[in-house]
C-alpha cells in the first residue's frame, strides 16, 4: 500500500510526532510505502482565498466552488494544493494525524481539507460519499486528547467520541469517497507514564498491522437514501 | 447588549457579508452596540503555533495549554490575541457567522477559536462548561449551507444539524461557558431566488429580534454528571 500521512502538530517532540514515526517504522517495515505531508513543518497555507487560483474565472466576485471547478479542469489550482493532490491521488490509505483541539482538527488541517479537496477533484458532479473522488481508498483519523476515555463515552461529559468525529469521518472522509476505517484514539497522553505511552505507542503498531484486513465504519451509501435524499425505512435502525 | 460578530468571509457580496450587515443593521437600530471581527480583512493568523507566546515558558518543548496558561497569567500572549480578548470579554453576545465548510468552519475561523479561546481565559483550573471562562455571556451560531434543508434533518443525507454543530455548539461555545441561542441557518442561498435570499435575511432579522428572550439550548450541566464525568440516570432522556 501506498500510505499518506498528514501530520499536524509542530512539536518534534510530542505525542502526535510519536504516532507518526510509529506509524512510518511499522508501516514500511510491513513492505508499505510512506509519504508525511507535514503540515506546521511545510508552513501550509491554511487560509482558503482567492489566491488558491492563478485565473479567476471571476474577478470580481468569489464564489469559491465555482472557482474550485474551473481550475481543477484548467490546471491552475495553486501549485500547492496541486502537490498535495497528487498525493492523494497515489495513495491507497490517508491517515489524519492530529491532536484533537477544540472537539476537532487544529487549523492548519482543516485548511489542508478546505483547499485540498477541492470540487472537480474530490466531489462534484454527483460524486460524493460512496462515489466521491477519492473512491478506491482508506482513510483513517489517529487522534490524541487531553480528556481520558471515559470522558468520550457515550454518557460521558464531552460527548461520545463518534459522535464529535462524525464531522470529519463522514463529512469529509465518507463524502470524498473514502472507505472510513475505525479511528485510533489515544486518549490523554500528557496524563500518561512513561510505560502508558509506550502501550499506546504498542496498541497504534498492533492497529496498523490490521489495516488491510479492518472493516470500514458501516456508513449509509447513497442507494440506502430516497429521491428525497432520507434515509429508506429499511435502513433505519 | 454588546455584541461581538466574528465574521469569515473573503468575499463582501457573499450572503455571509449579507447576513452580518443585516445583523449590524438590526441591531444597532434595536440600540445593541456591535462589533465585527471581519477575520479575512484582518488577515487573522490562523494557525496556532509557538509565535503566539511573546515568552516561552519552555523553549524547547512547546505544550501549548501550559504555554497559553503561562501567556494568560502574565499577557505574554500575542497582541492579536489579547485585542480579540479584550472584545470578548467585554461582549454580552458572539455570534460565529460563517458558510459550513465540511461540515464546520472554515480554518481562518477555527484559528481564532485555537488562538483566542486559550487555557487561563476560556477555561482551564477546573472552569468550564456552565463555569467557563465566558460564564454569563450568549453565543450563536449563523451558517449557510452549500445543500438544501432536507439533506440536513435527522434522516437526511448530510446528517442531523445538531449533530453536525455538537462539536461546535457544545465543544466550543458551552465549554467555554457561553449560554448557546439555537443557531440560524441559511439553507442553500446560492441556489435561491432573489425573493428567497430576501426572505431569509428578513427570517434573520426576526430572530435577532427575539435573542433577549430566546431559551438557550439544554446542554447538561455539570452537575448531572456523577464523579466518574457520566451523566446520572436521571437526566437521560
Amino acid at each position: 500500500m501506498k500510505v499518506l500521512i498528514v501530520y499536524a502538530h509542530e512539536e518534534p517532540h510530542s505525542f502526535n510526532a510519536a504516532l507518526k514515526n510509529t506509524a512510518i517504522k511499522t508501516l514500511e517495515a510491513a513492505g508499505h510505502s510512506v509519504i508525511v505531508s507535514d503540515l506546521y513543518r511545510m508552513k501550509f497555507k491554511a487560509v482558503a482565498d482567492g489566491e488558491d487560483f492563478l485565473e479567476r474565472r471571476d474577478k470580481h466576485y468569489l464564489k469559491r466552488q465555482l472557482e474550485e471547478k474551473a481550475a481543477a479542469e484548467l490546471g491552475t489550482l495553486s501549485h500547492d494544493i496541486l502537490t498535495e493532490q497528487k498525493k492523494l491521488r497515489d495513495c491507497d490509505l490517508l491517515i489524519l494525524q492530529f491532536p484533537l483541539w477544540w472537539f476537532s482538527m487544529p487549523a492548519i488541517l482543516k485548511g489542508w481539507v478546505d483547499r485540498v479537496m477541492a470540487m472537480g477533484f474530490a466531489y462534484g458532479g454527483g460524486q460524493w460519499y460512496d462515489t466521491g473522488g477519492m473512491k478506491g481508498r482508506k482513510a483513517m483519523v489517529s487522534v490524541t486528547t487531553g480528556g481520558p476515555d471515559f470522558m468520550y463515552s457515550p454518557l460521558g461529559r464531552n460527548g461520545d467520541m463518534d459522535k464529535i468525529l462524525f464531522p470529519i469521518q463522514h463529512g469529509i472522509l465518507y463524502f470524498c469517497g473514502f472507505e472510513v476505517l475505525p479511528p485510533f484514539v489515544a486518549y490523554s497522553p500528557a496524563h500518561a507514564s512513561p510505560e502508558q505511552r509506550d502501550a499506546m505507542l504498542k496498541n497504534y503498531g498492533k492497529r496498523l498491522a490490521t489495516l488491510e484486513t479492518l472493516q470500514p465504519i458501516a456508513f449509509h451509501p447513497t442507494h440506502h437514501f430516497d429521491e428525497r435524499m432520507q434515509l429508506k425505512p429499511e435502513f433505519q435502525s
